[in-house]
């Protein structure tokens, strides 16, 4: 059994949606190396990404199947992680050019319709190779020309498959559950670090295949910034209690936070948490099909202006998520992505209060015929408190 | 107080190194993107380098302090974070210049002397922005030049100070404590992804801010390969199991494997175990400053070819490590880098046997004046067996 947790009928139908935009776009193939959507097309999964020696591509043409260029060695993992039976190799580690001119070759040697290949350029993709690699693919191609294939990527990736969503809604389970168990990790004398650290372990414990993200903010009557790890800060009555996880679960995401009280919040918090769940309401009312992401934004927007307090939008209230973190599209103002059956979506309130504190609020849902699905599981009316 | 791991003074020593090779390759300044060197000259940790949105960027100019361009809202994050306290800022998102124009901008508001600045080119670099804001960077900083900066970065990395090296010991304890724990995780009915939970979870609950890399092997009387993650399959008597794990504690990391034996692993797994320390011995002996890295390949390969039996090499036998899970140097025959105190590398000698089995052993060591200090607890000299 190949250990990747999708079927090959699953990656057939991503490499012929891919071939399709291929056609459309005019290209002869798509070349990636980010660890994303190398996993996307081939199911090759390793944690040795987080290792910039050894890259890994692959090359999906336009018709027929696709080709991966592998740091030689690498035959039998890939073998064993991936429905991609063809391959080529190059000896690495080759600091001077570490596989770019057997990826030239091998798309060189692909049948030539519009004479374009598309490599990942566009709006949040990574590239997995290094730039003086770019470099020297983009002059080896020549003649083929250059053009961007991670709008194509996006637009595959928005809708997620069934068992795409099964993954995101497992990782949500996981977070859930450890969130309902968070009242039990935070004991007195705790420092940040100590409660990330259980919250952490028992989603391990609970079938995470890690946790990337773990953001952690405390402080006396709120917190200031959302995006840190959590610190030495020992944990206080009148705290207020903010983590925001993502976990993964075979390679996809959850990514959402809660709010808590350590001993009595006072009223100031307990009404903009409530505010926050309004926003929240608003927001997941309006995911449905045939709206935009800017109807997202324009929901808990008016959600939280219509109880006369500031936003702290950030630029967005919420954003794709999936394979990764955060992906397309944003639940910003400018943003007028279609809302289809398949897209999973945060919803992302954010309140800013008192001196320079904000206080968030997310959940996480999937977009279907009928409206939202809730893939967390929805955060308390009130906000919670820890007994100190 | 700042949420580094790290004192003001230890990040000036940094800056002041990279100024003098600057002035050495002739660059005004040089502009990184990636997790590893905008932490590395400023401090700043978050997990949100998981979510490619939102890039931060840090310039380093030949003289003076460091200056970052941040997306909007993330200011507080940063000021708690980092000890770099210039920063300018643009309104993201905004796919269609995530802070290129910003950072070409700020970049070229510099002193000019030489009229080039470097970007992450170089071996094992990766840029933590889109190839098409790269695009976009290069064409608006003209008439700069553009040169690369990551084998800049490479000679700082190279040598870690004592605060990073104590970093990457605690790293290396808490895998130590968590492979010595390893059989309470084994146990009948077992599943690889059961034990890496049980194993991660230990580590975490060890202190370690989080395991990025953790790769799992099993198979009757060997293993093929090393490099993926955990599977479904159950564990046997009989089998060899080996883990590989990178423990990531205050962004710095561990890299180093055991293998153990479920149940009488027979007589050639013993030897080949044997064989594999020798040559982990030999190398740690060649660990000594003056040395050269290609002399740890060729002492650990001259080991396992003296005891008669087939090298499995993958290009190199161990590497760097420290912000990333491998960096340089490579211990391979082709790489001359000269060893000197203050280097943390890997001891990692393969052997392969059977029918397409493989063999690997791993240490950590720092060079030191007198020659090689191990970080990593010392494997045991014979394949641990544990009971079934």
């Amino acid at each position: 059994m190949l250990n990747t947790g999708f079927s090959v009928t699953e990656f057939e139908a991503r490499v012929d949606r891919a071939q399709q935009l291929m056609a459309e776009q005019q290209l002869d193939a798509i070349i990636v190396s980010s660890e994303k959507h190398v996993e996307y097309f081939a199911g090759y999964r390793s944690d040795l990404w987080a290792s910039p020696t050894r890259p890994f591509y692959l090359i999906v043409p336009r018709e027929g199947l696709p080709v991966a260029v592998l740091p030689q060695g690498a035959d039998d993992a890939w073998r064993a992680s991936s429905w991609v039976e063809h391959f080529t190799t190059w000896p690495s580690p080759r600091p001077e050019n570490e596989g770019a001119a057997e990826v030239a070759a091998t798309t060189k040697a692909l049948p030539r319709r519009f004479g374009r290949v598309g490599i990942e350029m566009g709006p949040e993709s990574r590239i997995g190779m290094t730039l003086a690699d770019v470099f020297r693919l983009i002059e080896a191609l020549k003649p083929l020309e250059i053009d961007d294939c991670a709008m194509l990527c996006r637009q595959l990736r928005l809708i997620k498959s069934p068992a795409e969503v099964a993954y995101i809604r497992r990782a949500c389970g996981i977070a859930s559950d450890a969130f309902d168990r968070l009242p039990e990790f935070v004991t007195p004398g705790s420092s940040e670090k100590d409660v990330a650290g259980r919250f952490m372990a028992s989603m391990i414990a609970g079938g995470a295949s890690k946790v990337p993200f773990l953001a952690m903010a405390s402080g006396q009557g709120g917190y200031k910034t959302i995006i840190l790890r959590a610190g030495d800060r020992k944990l206080e009555a009148g705290d207020i209690l903010a983590i925001d996880t993502g976990v993964d679960v075979g390679g996809y995401f959850s990514d959402f936070d809660r709010n808590y009280a350590i001993g009595d919040p006072g009223d100031l918090a307990r009404s903009i948490y409530r505010s926050l769940q309004r926003a929240t309401d608003a927001g997941i009312a309006a995911a449905r099909p045939g709206n935009r992401a800017s109807d997202l934004f324009h929901a808990q927007a008016n959600a939280i202006e219509a109880d006369g307090i500031k936003p702290a939008t950030q630029g967005r209230y919420g954003h794709g998520l999936g394979l990764t973190l955060t992906e397309w599209p944003s639940n910003a103002a400018h943003d007028d992505t279609l809302l289809e059956p398949g897209m999973v979506l945060t919803i992302e309130p954010g309140i800013a209060y008192g001196d320079g504190l904000v206080m968030v609020h997310e959940e996480n849902l999937v977009i279907t015929e009928d409206g939202a699905e809730l893939l967390s599981r929805r955060g308390p009316p009130e906000l919670p408190v820890i007994a100190w």
